[in-house]
């Protein structure tokens, strides 16, 4: 009797699961084991959010909201586009969503019809295909090099167009490469995609975190672009579940209707929470605690670079460096497996990013403090030396 | 360039929102409107549920958990099945999911194929066949009457099946009947389902909110089928977005991949807080609560009645009076709306919830004290004499 759907069984697992399993093993036994495979930030939420959220509890916050959220909280979304980008967006076209993960799910289901396709770069996010997956579309990975910043170019894009194409989704700063697209790319894209008919869905989520310079948002070019946002990774929310979207004004009824039938309303607490998250002393947290990812990224980039990790393009944002271990194995896979039985050192597999040359790749998350990257560095440079 | 997917289209918004915006505007005007559309209790979360949320954020734990949820909580919703129903469930086959949104979406992914369908009684809840249409399935919807106990019968179900049928969702308390399905009932209709191929899904949202009688579990009799169920109604947690599944052990792998990737995991701050729910202090309020409710329905539903409502089957659980009105009117919808703007009561039409002589009925929800039931009967006799 156990006839699942065809779909449930092309959603994989992350491979990264099996060795964070192991990582625990080994710490359950009394080992040091250095981690550095985690996607949120090890700090805690700031202080002033976190109040906001006790808050917003006393006060007897605890009903469902309108299903795009409180429409005080779209106000700041849309307040904080104006502050950062210098944009004037309708808080009508932001929606409050249940994470990136519920921006994601109600986009796709919105632009992409079965058997459809979204073009995206590999290595990328690895949900992102599964989310179309379930809605009986499908992810297109086109393979990306550092050559192309690992992110999709109007060439690669018309070169890959197919009649079942629907769109592109872009990642800036990228999971996992930590690549950002730049405003001239972006309206190059947006251009090629355009005159394609496609739609185009950006994911923003890691804004903020990018090291001596500031990631333009594709709004500022395209106001017909379906961006992805979070309070996870720069506000540092991740457990609140809470993100956001901005869709073109066309759309917001049909998203609505989507957050209204498929999540009733996004939390209700954690909305109360964000609307501290824009507060000036939020940011400065904030912006010292990027400060801090921008010193770590330099110790681990050089540390690797000269331990012979390629790292043709120095990522610019998010909390990873996507490293070509090709010099120092053939096999990134087994070569993770050993990290973490010789040296206790967690690190996610290529593999979990995509196919294209995957088994060449590690990704080093520094969502961990400057000591445990200098003793995971240690150890590397041990084994290798 | 607004082709958006065929999808969202048939993904509907519901009627009432339009009689809830002008229900506000009413109120706006100084009007004082009796509003019993809502699908919420009007108590807040219990206390002790919300110090343990507060004191969750005090603690730090804001960053993701399993994505199946914190095994603290899995455990004591096992515990719960135990102490309530005798029942002993491996806390493995409980996940922790977003609302009972995140539960149904990841059940029926699981389950259905595209072109498949789930039989279910009409009237019920609308968001279910949505649920089904966003991964290309369909619900499948067989009209009930108070003869059927508003459910779907063994008869129904041999009559109804297709051969492209995958299985059954029954819910039990159901909405908007209050309905609720015996234990006998769910041993009948599992052996049928199960005689034809099928999956059974129960939604068990209400459990908790029964009067004079406790709802059984479908895992009393079946424990290959899909429970779905709530921290929102019974709990009063509806804004902390948190509910569960039980699953089949066999299908516990699949479910726990689809909660990763689409997901990541439920809200952290709510998981903790729910640890609080089973507590007997927050039981004792919940029973009070639950009391509360009952005096509610036995005054909403003899007050219908001697008004010529049509109550053939007297509500067991929820919060939720479905009166048939054809006695009154011709057109349940204009009456709705004749309700609002004359007589300042917001209840919601039947053709929320099906299409079957849905235009007969109207929901009126409970979810008001004992005083303002009394002013809506008040206005209602004045109409109506």
């Amino acid at each position: 009797m156990n006839h699942w759907s065809d779909r449930v069984a092309d959603i994989d697992s992350f491979k990264v699961m099996d060795l964070l399993k192991r990582a625990k093993e080994l710490e359950s036994q009394g080992h040091d084991v250095v981690n550095m495979c985690v996607g949120e930030p090890d700090f805690s939420t700031p202080e002033p959010i976190s109040e906001a959220g006790a808050r917003a509890i006393q006060a007897g916050h605890t009903q469902y909201t309108p299903a795009a959220g409180i429409p005080q909280l779209r106000e700041a979304i849309a307040g904080f586009y104006q502050q950062r980008y210098g944009l004037d967006i309708s808080p009508e076209r932001v929606i409050v969503t249940a994470g990136a993960s519920g921006a994601l799910l109600m986009v796709f289901a919105t632009l992409a019809n079965p058997g459809q396709t979204f073009m995206m770069a590999d290595p990328g996010y690895p949900c992102n295909p599964r989310f179309l997956r379930l809605v009986e579309a499908r992810g297109q990975l086109v393979p990306t090099t550092a050559d192309d910043n690992y992110q999709l170019t109007p060439e690669l894009i018309e070169q890959n167009w197919q009649e079942n194409t629907a769109g592109i989704l872009l990642a800036s700063p990228a999971n996992p490469t930590g690549s950002v697209v730049s405003r001239e790319q972006f309206e190059l894209i947006s251009q090629t995609v355009r005159g394609l008919g496609g739609h185009r869905v950006v994911d923003e989520l890691y804004h903020g975190l990018t090291y001596g310079l500031d990631a333009p948002s594709v709004l500022e070019v395209d106001q017909d672009a379906f961006v992805l946002n979070s309070f996870s990774k720069y506000f540092g929310m991740t457990g609140w579940r809470l993100g956001w979207t901005v869709v073109p004004e066309t759309a917001v009824g049909e998203i609505e209707r989507l957050a209204q039938n498929l999540f009733i309303s996004p939390p209700t607490i954690s909305q109360h929470a964000a609307l501290a998250a824009f507060e000036p002393d939020t940011i400065t947290i904030l912006e010292q605690r990027r400060e801090a990812f921008r010193e770590r990224r330099d110790l681990l980039v050089a540390g690797l670079r000269e331990l012979n990790f390629e790292i043709p393009v120095t990522p610019e944002g998010a909390f990873y460096v996507y490293a070509d271990a090709s010099r120092l194995t053939d096999n990134a896979f087994d070569f993770c497996w050993d990290l973490l039985e010789q040296d206790k050192i967690a690190v996610t597999p290529g593999v979990d990013f995509g196919e294209y040359r995957a088994n060449q790749f590690v990704r080093f998350s520094y969502t961990t403090g400057v000591e445990q990257i200098e003793k995971a560095l240690d150890r590397l440079r041990k084994r290798l030396s």
